[in-house]
């Protein structure tokens, strides 16, 4: 198969890219992950999965579950949810309180903290066991019942998240959190530490590619312009700071997190998910992030 | 022909929206122009051409033009452009000074002020007479020699550019200017008072759907890879801060201009140029772009 | 008595300018306080004291407890406190949390919030019982037994304080926050709930005119060399972001507090406490600020 | 004589500082100034006159220029300069642009770079010929008639001055600069290349520690309450970013230029500068800094 003789060779390539970066240490947890890890999967719309390196490895997949958690809020409030969150690129550090000061308690987009934290009490407004609807959401698109919380990692994101606090208390001095700080960040760092395989992670962003319909259960999880939009936005500000660069070198809407993995999608096509530990210092796997240009260079796939 | 019925139906639909909006006023060659203006044009790699309004009305494309000089500067200089710009979304406003204060000089990207001021310095250092290559470059893309700059829009924007001058100065006092702030400042204006129809805007673009190829010579302008990268500039920083939001609304690569000018290609299809004087507090049309977001809603086709 | 008849006179004069203020209203109990209050009380190294209207009203001195923390903490630490707050003024809102940011966690000075919760830290560490200690304090350089928190004001504090929690768990997230936010906050909103009549105030303050030692009892609170650098802190600071123009105007080493009251010295000679609950909008009491600058005035006294 | 035994003292124990510092270096004039330079004068309102070291040199008096150039602003129009200038600390550097953005062109006080081309504006707007009446000016107050411009140090400031150009030309584009750019700025540049003695210095700004009156002719130079805010202005924001650091360490109003130059003055008894080339970060004298605090210290005088 192409696919698989294209993710061999880039994984190939593109490993010892690894040793440039730096595996995320703020959680003991997430520090002890072995740096030698790299996995890659291909999920296509012709319903064929191709796997490379530790594709079978659960890894806490972060801020990529902000993805999940804007899709199911998204789906509920639709356009009313741009009252609690703006939707542009934030220019600043993917946990800045500047831009918060400076628009009053408005996060810049819910792919940073703050917006993911808003988010998440959204969440928590409109269900009455937020985490459990999440779990069974992620579950259902990734089509896999064995997904879970990795409560250890949960824990420890609690435990060192002063910041995350400060976000959430900040934004709650400008009315724009409307539950309890500690309730809201339950769910946050719940959903941080969602543990999945990057073929499961492929598996779970191929309704994106698919007009933003599941295509295990043939469910509607968006709708089609909704799907869209989602995909703008994650081109524009899926991977912090370095989004633009993102978008420039690789030219897939993506979403990153600090465990390490990157997922990506070519619309109508297939779903891309890459894992591998050491971090640049904006955050995003160095490894994982050149695969995805050479994926889009190699392949002469991209969104333009 | 359906895009032609597309066109003439939008056009009806948000001729009214112009009314919301604002024409430019900081100098007097945009601010006499009708707000009545409105004009729409799209342009094929099947060498089909449709327009309707006011197409064929010269107006000033502002900085529209700055997609033109990074498009000479970049197949000249490849990647050592980088080390001149950025090429991250600004988050901050198209003529802001604190971005640059902040990152010593060297500006977000090629399509806010400072950066197009950056790359009229590096035209400035290639070029003995940047002014009439820059001509013949943009009469070669929209395949017109009648194209010209206007001088007297020029003249104005020198007379009251007082911020374009502090930009100048401020990045040659960190070493980022390397000719005369005149001399540059002369290239700047006179790039945004190069006066085109829509008709010649949409035909001049669609080298950008077409891999870097112009279709009316045969001509590679930028290697595929390049224009992929500046499709992807366009998207994520092409309408000043509204570009996420361009992005999110209308999925396609654009640039907008304060004449009112908006242009935007689908790769292997189409460029499509609008063009309705008044603006929204972001400084684009606001015809112009609800147009550009129902083509992409009616028609179904976008990026993603 | 010529302080007497100059303090009358002022009262009468500045009294209408409260109805140019705000009351603050962020919690019950300082929007309930009637703002046709308005006291004015002197007390001199010659152990006079002179009062006017309202001087026998106890308020919540909110912010000028600032100067209290600060003293007994810079007695205890002395230079090495500056390894945890700045000594330069801030150029922003009293509680921004940019400037934090933009200097890792170390506030700009001791009179933002920010400092004073960094001090009640350090309170917290040094002392088993901090808020017993700081009453004491206050007790002794007020000459007054019956001084006292008000726990109605410091609960409220509390309930509405999601900036300062947001401001602590910053700075924690930074490492300048030892102690428990939670800890540390209730000795932050009960310092700001100490209730002192104007001319317990005054008292209290008049060991700063004194080279450090409290005239009631001799005792050596600060070196002469600390008072009067704690003297240029208050003159550079001590009146939020209008600290240059109460320098400006007034020209004495001040500090204001949300609840409405100012208090300031001249060295060698006096302090004077005012109290007028309507605020400008920087915070400082509209009446207080323009009787320290008529008393200036007219009795042709200042540090300048 | 005590004052003389007492500036003795301190050149001997403060010269070996200047090691520490940097002599500016921005234009040649300055870089080659002799880093072992030093002087200290003190000018008393006895007409005493003690001078130690190199206090009969002529050096560049730089940003020290600018409280004459306010103060003769601010005869002229009082209160209505502050519609021009704000008169708070800036909180960030010197030359910012940023401060300038946030607030409209309006600079943060007379002292910063922007602040003083604002009043070199002022200036051009009044006076016929304002570089003429700055120098007669400056030779009344320093009683001097040989005190000039240092065309060689104007030209030089003028060729490397892109920042300032910056500066005026973005306050310009706010309407807060009325006059051509080039002009302002020839007296800017002019300014600062002004040549004095620590003796003259000090000399000179004798009339502010005398309530305003130029004590060598008994002129009024500013009224009373006039000088005693000029005093207050200096007090915070004389020294740059570390203006709250000299207020505090020091405790006298004062002014620092970056030839190396530092004045300051204890209200109703005397001047006193010093000069040394060498600066810390902030632009400041290391050697004239500590030597300022140990004449507080010795003396135990300060307006604290």
């Amino acid at each position: 198969m192409e696919y698989q003789r294209l993710i061999d060779r880039i994984l190939l390539e593109t490993k010892p890219l690894a040793k440039n970066g730096k595996v995320a240490s703020y959680i003991p947890a997430l520090a002890e992950v072995s740096p030698e890890k790299y996995g890659i999967s291909i999920s296509t719309l012709e319903r064929q999965r191709y796997n490379t390196g530790d594709h079978d490895v659960l890894f806490s997949i972060q801020s990529i579950s902000k993805v999940f958690t804007f899709s199911l809020a998204y789906a509920r409030l639709g356009h009313k949810i741009w009252e609690r969150t703006g939707r542009e690129p934030s220019g600043t550090a993917f946990n800045s309180l500047i831009q918060l000061e400076h628009e009053h308690g408005i996060p810049r987009n819910p792919f940073i903290n703050a917006g993911a934290i808003v988010v998440a009490d959204i969440l928590l407004s409109i269900f009455p066991d937020p985490k459990k609807v999440l779990l069974d959401y992620v579950r259902e698109l990734a089509n896999n019942e064995s997904i879970n919380y990795d409560e250890n990692v949960a824990f420890s994101e609690k435990a060192s998240g002063h910041r995350n606090f400060a976000l959430a208390h900040f934004m709650k001095s400008f009315g724009n959190i409307q539950n309890s700080v500690e309730d809201v960040l339950d769910i946050y760092f719940h959903q941080c530490s969602l543990a999945l395989t990057t073929d499961q992670l492929a598996c779970s962003f191929l309704f994106l590619a698919n007009d933003g319909v599941n295509p295990h259960n043939n469910r509607q999880i968006l709708t089609a312009s909704q799907a869209k939009r989602l995909k703008a936005l994650m081109l524009t500000t899926g991977l912090y700071n370095e989004s633009g660069d993102f978008a420039f070198r690789v030219g897939m809407p993506g979403k990153s997190g600090v465990g390490g993995g990157i997922v990506a999608v070519i619309p109508n096509l297939l779903s891309i998910a890459t894992w591998s530990p050491p971090l640049n210092e904006m955050g995003n796997s160095v490894a994982g992030f050149e695969a995805l240009e050479r994926f889009t260079t190699y392949s002469g796939k991209s969104v333009f």
